[in-house]
Parts: structure tokens; sequence; C-alpha cells
């Protein structure tokens, strides 16, 4: 309702500004019995975390998590797991300029308006810093599904006008993370990595996109009508800081084809079930999964904070003027984006797993806490 | 939860499958004191209605909307609005080949995969035809809008390859409707006509788009951070039947601009409020509207259901087959998709109004009913 | 959100005013493979339908449900099911004396306060008519929960100070619909009959109660904390029209009682598992059903109609004035509110079950439907 | 939906268990606007903590409240408020006999149940340590309603047997707060006092009840009909931990009244807005706020846990066993459930005064933060 908690049944709730004390957010909905510590989560947080390399922003963050609840002895016990990440290099000095005349493009303004106020000092709740707590409930909901048998992985397959050529899962799982541009085809990476710091050198920064599939996906997930899978991954997607555009399947190219091309025809997979040839549709038919891979695309547009002088217009005085942005940014955003645009399909993938009933409760984990014993007064077997 | 609710405050609920008895939706939240009647309705319902033309479904419906509540002496009284539309022109024979042996990229299989049977005649709740509820409850939305003083509007700017040039709001208003295209430029609408009646001759269909806008949309509607309105605008029309992709602003293209380049400027307008001088970022800047017009594309892949041979596989028979989908389909979507596409706008945006509080009682209408009086007992002066 | 839907996996949504054209409600979320027929529900409505005894108002409704989705042959879908029930005998004229000056502790000022306005033929939205959808869709609910092992049954237990003796389950199924007051207690029932026609003698109404009590409910039903079991069947029940008072287990009386007295000690069942040796917690622990029998207790206030001179201020004139109700109203509503505590009851009772994952489609029904096939694709068997 | 998120437009989402390392919560939807700090709220949590007096468990917490996010320059912006509340205090150790074998009456069985698994120190989430979060959010709902002129206050009006007399909203002010019973009337705390410590002395409990009343309430807030402002209190009440009963106005002695007695007539109040003569209504006619204070009672049974011995199922190793449970634990629970009940109260009248946009922007605060200025662009009167 208010746009701080995402999904229905793995539900998280998220709080926290940019230069604020800290982020965190409540996982709600996780299953009980899945192995859980922090270690399985800072994974993804060090993938997004600022300061990895020289194409991102500067600013100093560990981005370590704690978990201070729905754990014990090493697993989920079904109930909210609480996760708390400190803020420690913020620098508001530099958006006081900004205060009372809005940064171009950026949601000075509109969060000044629908509030009355805002959070100024490295653009508060409305920074992309608040994706850490995205990251940090995806790794979770990664963990459900692998033990599920669904894998899933993104990489930048766009960087200005350099597009990499089409490369297959394994390859993405492979090569994706070789690079600072995390982009699974090398010598495209290179490409974009050489352009990405032209555009730094020159005070500007650039768009791109990102690529994701989801194997494994079983089929029957998502609730026709309005939240059709591919409706819920739009809004998932849609909600990633920066993002115009998302597709699926053949996304926006579909619009020139024919139904003949389109179409895949169906055919007989190993047991007897009806399976599609090819996979044009994406993984999703009349809303639900199909079997086949998910696949994707999502455009970020480039970030709006640049050291370029731009003009602004300040409320208080009533003047025009024109200003630099001088924190600490990053010149393209994709590169962190990758594990962001993971978490987002992963918490859409695990809420509907648990809404079609698909989670199976014994391939969460056979390793029962200290405590546990094998009576479980739910299981069938001892009704 | 289950898909067949939308919106939040503004919300729509929907029944009915293709060769059902009778289509239906309850508008609840709708605000009282608005004037409503079944004309209001009925003109989207002929926009989206089949047999408008030669290029849509023969099948024959009136489509004629019956209000069974929430309105009294011709104005909304705040209390749920139930709306009936019968199921008429039904044939479900056509459709006996594929219960049990899907229609290549169809809902056929997802649906019998998810709920283990399915509503086959006419493809039953996963037929295009639940739309029609859509545009019921859409165009209450946008009688709200209208009387605060939002306007939306959408046209078909691309079939297969053939991309129409950009046009302004006002050529979308007085043109869109002028061709059973529904496309706003006229000289591309006839070759879009064309086209559409060659694939249409061969048995086979063609993908398109639709683009669309609002105008006059406060600064300040949408929830950051998962309920942006980039987000809902995304679950919304990535919900559209056929669609795989949707963009706004720059779209898809902004992968390939610079920040400078795609940054808008500020400076104040005629009040002394700071205005953004272009509009690359398509009204929507950290997920709240920003006072610039909305707009922003939508991509339908091409009709499914095409009277060419393909193959499938039936799960009875254990064997493959050759089909032709015999019935009365669309040749191509979006001409009919325009009023949809509206809806799922006026929807959203009527929902954050709502949310935000910005519904402003008195310009709903100034009618009071037969029976209404001066005094409204919420009324501040009153208390 | 708006208060015209209830549950989340299992929903109803809800329209309709006394005096308008229909009642209609939107089931979604029924799992696919349920026996329905419009002959499953008639009978509860048939038990709430006025007219039916001498206690009750005259208003003639048959109150024929008419299913208009959802449902294929003689199965459910898992698709929305459309339910529409017309209204036929309504007289609004008797209202207009209350159109601007309220009856005393009815919704008519209240109503007016919220919306400015208000559907005033019959109480419009406020009136208990509304209750036919919850019986239409509790009825669903039963059915069920009777597939899966659940029974639940209520009936009067008080009317003014008479109180009926504790009964067992078994008494409540076989007596509670031989009389016209609803009393499992066949020489209670007497008197309450005498009492309430005292009452409708003199032009008054009088007050009273309902037990309910459901039997085979699983244990692990309920989410803590704010949607435990008991929260939310405080919301069911406390959204019947007229309830002032919910309970479970000891209810009330719990006040008075040491923790050793009402501690229910644990022993083992048959089968091994523990199980209280006594239900003074009602069946429900810590929020969570334990696995014993549900119960608990609605107290109804008397009717607010009643056809004896009461003072109402008139806001249009500004002057107070002397009115009697002269519509055709029940003399008490216990009665006809049996079914719609049983139909809250089955409603929460089934949204758990969903919730919880422990509705078992097999037990759904084993007979498909005409066209359906041994072949479900989401069967684990055929994966 | 988990049961760890209560309320639609005002927000708040729990996490923690009673021996985890901290509580935490995250109020979304709070206006900003709202001058607030941490003692603001530790007020409310100095009233619902552990050891305050002889009559509530011995564990020793300071119940410190850390606000990590949604302030600034302590005013609210908005944006999401997360609260941490560390455990300093937590002995696990006494409760390992119940980790297969449950206490009666208490959620060790059904978590169990649910989930396969529970935290079983202190009770885990079952804990009423998890009210530490509500009394929090309380706090700030609280202090939105005092800035809109809405006033509310609870008081223990039963323990045992002993009932104190009627007592207005003034002196539950005045005296509520003087004794450690949290009764209004001291004569009647005295004897409840000596009462518990009986039963304290003799290892037992007791049961009770709170009476709470909001003044101020305007008209119009309550969703009708399965949100309606019963309902949504009935909800809100019977989650607080060890309720067993709601009522409002007569409550369940409403049985015995006729509708003559019971309904209240009309007249005009000052300004000529029809008014109730009485208030047997509790305040809520048709679901909605009438205007008139809101009353009602919440019954609380004794804590099940005590230090006599009682038998339980040892479900390892298949025995019975007698146990006592030897913790820290209150006798008797309304003295620190008031500021708990007082809290949901707040939190579902802050709700519905959102929902109903009735809450008043100009007067949260008047003091604008260091750097706000009076240009609001949201502000009607700069646009």
């Amino acid at each position: 309702m208010n746009g701080n908690t995402f999904g229905r049944l793995f539900q998280v709730t998220t709080f926290g500004e940019s230069h604020g004390e800290a982020m965190g957010c409540t996982v709600s909905g996780c299953p009980a019995g899945l192995e859980l510590s922090e270690s399985d989560i800072q994974g993804d947080l060090d993938r997004r975390k600022p300061g990895q390399s020289m194409i991102t922003t500067s600013r100093g963050e560990a981005d370590a998590v704690s978990i201070k609840s729905g754990v014990q002895d090493g697993y989920t016990t079904g109930t909210p797991i609480g996760m708390v990440i400190k803020n420690k290099d913020a620098r508001s000095g530099k958006y006081e300029p900004f205060i009372t005349a809005p940064r171009p493009s950026h949601g000075d303004f509109t969060y000044s308006a629908k509030f009355g106020t805002r959070n100024w000092g490295g653009g508060g709740r409305s920074s992309a810093r608040e994706t850490v707590n995205w990251v940090a409930a995806g790794a979770i909901a990664k963990k459900i599904l692998a033990t599920q048998g669904i894998e899933l992985k993104a990489h930048v397959n766009q960087i200005g006008s350099i597009e990499a050529p089409d490369v297959s899962f394994e390859e993405i799982l492979e090569h994706s993370e070789e690079n600072d541009v995390r982009c699974a085809h090398p010598e495209t990476a290179a490409e974009m990595q050489e352009l990405i710091e032209d555009y730094q050198e020159e005070g500007d920064s650039i768009g791109g996109s990102i690529y994701f599939e989801a194997q494994g996906v079983p089929t029957g997930l998502g609730a026709p009508r309005f939240d059709s899978l591919s409706a819920r991954l739009g809004q998932a997607m849609m909600a990633v800081p920066a993002t115009t555009a998302f597709e699926f399947g053949l996304g926006r190219e579909a619009r020139e084809w024919t139904g003949k091309d389109r179409n895949d025809d169906w055919e007989f997979d190993s047991e007897g079930t009806p399976t599609p040839i090819e996979n044009d549709h994406g993984g999703i038919q009349g809303g639900i999964s199909s079997g086949e891979p998910i696949y994707g695309e999502v455009t970020l547009h480039a970030p709006t904070s640049i050291p370029k002088s731009q003009q602004t217009a300040d409320w208080e005085t009533g003047e025009l003027k024109e200003e630099k942005v001088i924190g600490r940014h990053d010149p393209v955003l994709p590169p962190r984006g990758v594990p962001v645009v993971e978490a987002m399909l992963a918490l859409t993938l695990a809420d509907f797993m648990l809404l079609s009933g698909r989670i199976n409760p014994d391939r969460l984990d056979d390793q029962p806490g200290e405590y546990d014993t094998d009576y479980h007064p739910s299981n069938p077997e001892n009704e």
C-alpha cells in the first residue's frame, strides 16, 4: 500500500534512507527449516556494494548484514526475519545546494511534492541505497528457490549502444562475475568498460540494460489475471530504480513478429508431458509459467547525478542556478543493478511458489536444528 | 492475491469466462457523488467490442452493461458498483480439438497445469474477453479523473514494422478514433490496415504496439518504492493480454542515452513552481509523478489463434497432431487493445489519486441527486 | 480495504443495496475440482431468507442464486465464481420520513456522514440484506471444508434473558433447525419464541446471541500474530450486522478463572500426538488451532427498526420529530443470523486452510467433469 | 497475510522473539511533519515493560527504543520509521523441559504444529514480548491522533471477580496510572492488588479485563462492511495475547436489552448537527463512527505459565510428565496489557483516519525542521 512492502505470502518490508543510521528489512513468510546464516546473504550484498570497482561510486560501505530474528540453531523458524545493515560512510554536505533546488531528473522535487518535505542527504529514501534491503531479502528467496530446483541469474547485456551477443544461461553463470561490468561476454565487457570510463572521465553517465533468466520454474505459477506472472514481474522490475522498460520473451520486438512465427508448437517431453518446441513466449503463457525458462530484459537509464553543470530552480530563493552534483556517484547502473534485478526476480518467484503451494518442505533442508526432533506435529505421518 | 482484483483503494474485482453466461465486475471505492449511468460506460465498451470492423473477430456481442448497485438517482453513493455484461454469441464447438491438446502459445496448457482443469470454451477465463470488465471499470475511473482535470488517451503507433511518426496529444484525441486501426496518423493507419488485411487473408496474424499518454496528472502520485507509479503501471500494463513489453518516457531507448542528454533541467512555471524544461523522464521521477504528461508504450504480440496448421500434443491420446484454430479471431490486437490500455491507465491513476487524498469531492459533481440536500454531515462546515 | 472484500486467498467481494436491483458476490480463490451447483447454495439462503416464519420480516424474497461463472460441467474450475441474487420485493416508500432524519441507532446518519449521501431505501448498503451474499459465499466455503473433514454449525443460545443450557455439537446438528428460533434446546426454544412474540406484539424488539462450533479443524491454522485465528474470527464475527460482542472458549468468563483452572493439561491421543485433556481454550492456542473443536459466541443487539415512536432530528428542516419505523422488520436477529455466523466462520476457516496449504485436492472430489481426463499436467505423477 | 503486519495505510510490520537479539518494527504510512523522537515512544514502553512492579515478571529489560529511519531534524518525513529494541535479559535454560513437551494452554504445541519447529526460548515468537513492538508503533499513532483532537485511554476494570464501578474518562486519565494494577478506581485497585498477590503467592495466576475509550473520534470512520470499525477493532483486540472476548458499547449485555431501550434518540448539537442523546451504541453505528466516544472491553485470560505442577506430553519420549514453569512470569496480564490495548486502539483509529482522508496535515505540526522552508511543492497555494 505504502510502497515499503513487496510480496503477498513471501513479504519483505523495508526502511532506511541513504544517509540515515541504518537500512533494514523484515522478511515475513519464509518457510521454516531453511538453513540460513548471514554469510548466505553477504555474498549478494558484496556484489551490490559501492566501491567494489573503478566504475562504481567510491562511497565506502561494508554493508554487513545482521540477522536479528527468525533463525534458530542455523535454521529458519517460519517467523519474521529481521535484518539490519548499518550506514557508515555518509557525507551529506555535498547535497546542501539541492535542499530547495532539485537535481535534474532525480526524485528531489517529486518526494518534496508528495510529502511536503524530504530527507535530502544522499537522496534520502529515494536513493538506490534502499536496494541493499532488496538484495538481502532476495538472497533468502534465492536460497529457497535453489532448494526447489530453481536457479536464476542476470548479466549486463547492453551499455550505451554496445550490445552483447546472445549468451547461454551457462555462459552467464560462468562469466558474468568475471569482470566489473558484469557482462557474460568478455569481449563486449571490455568494450563496455572502456565506454563507461570515457563517460566517467568527461563527467557524464550512460544507460544500459540487464538480461535475466530463471531455469527450473515449474508450470503453473502466476495468478490470472491482474496478478499474472508477467504483471507481477512487471511491477517488481519497474520498481528497480532508474528502470524505464521491462520486457519478457521477445519483448518489444514481438510487435514485428507474425503469429505463425512467434507461436511455439507443442511436442512431448521425455515423460510424455506437452512441452513447447521453442521458447519465443519467454516461459509465460496466459500469465502462467509454462515450465520453460523465463527470460527478459530491464532497461536502466543513465545515472542522473553527474558532475556537469545543470540548471535547477531554487524554490526558496525563486532563482535559477547552475549546479554540479559533486557527491560520489556511479557512472552507470547495470553492473551494480545485476544483483538487484536477480533479487526482484527471486522475490517474485518465491512468492508465487508459496502462493501455489509448490514449496516442498522436505527439500528445504533435511538437517534439523540442535533441538528439533523427528516429530513434527503437522506432519501427516504423525496424524 | 488471486489475480481477480486490481487496485487498492479504487478496486475492481472481476468474474467471467469467454463462453460463460456473463462477465461481471464490482468496482469498490468509487467516491460518492459522481454522476454515472450505463451510457457513460457503454461508449468504451463499444470501442472494445468484437465485430466492430473487418479487422476484428466477427463474434457478435452487444456488450451491453447493466449496473446493479452503487448508483442512486444518477449519482454514485460510495458503495460498490456491481456490473454485469451478458455473453450471447458463444460457439464452443470449434474448441473441442483443443480440450486435451493445447493451442500453441495460448494459455490452454498453463491454465490446465495450474488448476488441473480449465474452462476450454473460447479460452475460458484466459480469454481476452475478460477485458470487457476492465474497460467497464476503467470508464468509471476515467470519468472520475476527468472531473479532476486528468485526461488520457491511447492510440496504435506500430503494427508489424510500420511505425507511426510522433503525434501530439491533441492529434491523438482528434484522429485516433477515425479509422479502424485506431492510429492517430491517418496515412500510417491506412498502411497498417492494408498490412493487417494481408496477414488476415493468409491466415496469419501480426503484432503491434500502443502509445498512451495522460495529461493533467498532479505532482506527488506514487508510493515509493515497490508501489511507485512506474511499478504499478508496469503491473497494470503487463496484465493486458498478449503484452510482452512496457516502457515509459524514453523507455527501451534510454539505455543508449547519456545522463546529460536525458536529464531535464528545471525552470519555473508561471506560478513560480519548479517545472522540468523537457519531459524525457516521462512524467515520473523517483517513482512519483512530476506534473508533466505521463507517456509510454505497450507491445502486444500477434494473436496466437490463427487458422494455420500448427503442431500440438494431445495429452489424452499421447499423440502429436496438426490443427488449425477455426474460431472467430482478431488478426491483430492493438486496435481493440486501445480502450483496454486506457482503462488500465485510468484504474492505476484513479487508485493513486485516492491513495494520495487528491480527489476533490467538490469537483466530482455539484448537482445533487433528487433526495440529497445541501446538508452533508461530513462537511466540515456543518461540524 | 473498502470493506467489500473478505479473506485473503479465499476471497469474497460483494455488492448490492437492500432496495437495489440485485445483490451479488464474487468468490475468488475457490480451488478447482469441487462439485458445485446452485442447489448447494440455495439451502443456506433459504435458512436466511425473509418471510420464513412469523418471527421474521414479511418481506417476500425467493433469494434464488444464479451462478454466472467459475463452474464447468458441475465442477469448479479455480476461476472466480460470480453469483447474482435479485431483489424483488422492495418497497422504499416507508423510508421517506428518514431520508434526512436518521433512524435511531441505525447506520442512516453514519453512512451519510461518511459518504455525504446514502442509498436510503431499506437502509441501502447498510441493510443486513447484504448478508445474503455472505451466506452464498459461505455455502461454498462450507462445502470445501466438508470435503476436508471440517463440520461447523451454530444455534441460538440466548434471547433476552432466556438462556439455553449447554448442548452438544450433535444436538445442535439435530435440533437447531427444528424450530423457528433455531435454538437446539427445544424447551428453551419454545420459551424464546413466546418472548419474541411478546416483544413483536408490543412493537419492540429484543437482543440475543448465537453459539458456534467447528469440529475437525486441523492443527496449525492461524498466522501469528495480527492474523491469528482468533483475530480473524474477531473481525469476521464483529462484521456481522448488530454484533456487539465476540468471544471464544471461556470468553468473557475467562476473566474470573485462575491459570490452574483454565489451563488444559496434555495427554496423548490414540496416535501418540499430544492432545489437550480439556478444551477450555476453545480450540485456539497462541492464535493457532490446536485440533480441538473451536467454539464461541456472538451477541447481537436488538433490531433498531421498531414501530414505536422515537425521536429523530431532521437535518434539512432543523426540526426534531417523532417517527415510527413502519417497514417490515425482524423482531429479533439471531434466528436468521445463524446461517450468517456459520458463513463467516466457514469463510475464515476456508481462507486459513488455503493459506496453510492444508486443502487436499484429492478429497475435493474424485469425479471428473465431462471433458476432464486423468491427465492433469500439474499432477506430480505426470511430471 | 502472515500475521506480522497490521493496518492498511498506517502499517506496522514486526519481528522478534522473546529471547532473540532484538525486537523491531517498521511503521509505514506515518504522515510527514509529525514531531517525533524516541522520548515520545519511551513513555509507553516503560508502562509496558517487565519488572515495573511486584505484580509483573521480574525480567529486567530497559526496552530502550532506537529509531533508525523516517525522522529528520526531529520531524517525520513520510518514509518508513524503523525501530529496534534490544533484548538483554533472556534466560532460556528454564524452558528446556518444554522443548518437546508443550506447556499447557500456551502456543508451544500449536507453533510447532504450524511450522514443524519453533523458537522455544521464552516462548519465542509466541511470547507477549512481541507487544513491545505494538506499543512502540502505537505511541506514534497516539501522537498523530492527539494532533487531530483524538484522545484515548484504557484501564483495568476487572481482576478475577473484583469489578471496578463505572468511572468517567477523566477519572481514567487521572487515576489509572496511580497504582500498579492500572485501575482508575483506587479502592478497587487496592483490592485487586491484594487478590493478585494472593494468587502469585500460591503459584497461580488470574484473569481480568481492560476497559478502553476514545474521545474526539470524528464521524465517518469505518469502511462498511467487512472492514467496519467494529470488525477492525475486533481483529485488533482479539490479536492481543490471551484475549478471549471483545465487546463494544453494551457488549455482551446487549443480548438482554430491547430495541426501545438500547436505541439512542437523536437531538441537535450546538451546531445543528444530529447527535445521539445517549451512547448505548458505543460510538459505532452501522460499523461507522458516530462522533460519540468509542468504548469497549477486552477480556484477558490468566497467564498460562505458572509455577504449579501440570501434566504435559513429551512427543520425543512419548511419555507424560509433570512440570512446573519456572521462568519469570506475570501473575496477571491486564496491568501491563493496558498500554497494549491502547496501542491497538490507536493503530486502528490512525489507519481509519488515513483511509478516510481525515488527517489534517496542518495540525500535525507547524514547526518546520531546520532545512524545511515555507515552500512545499504540494501545497495547493503554490500550485
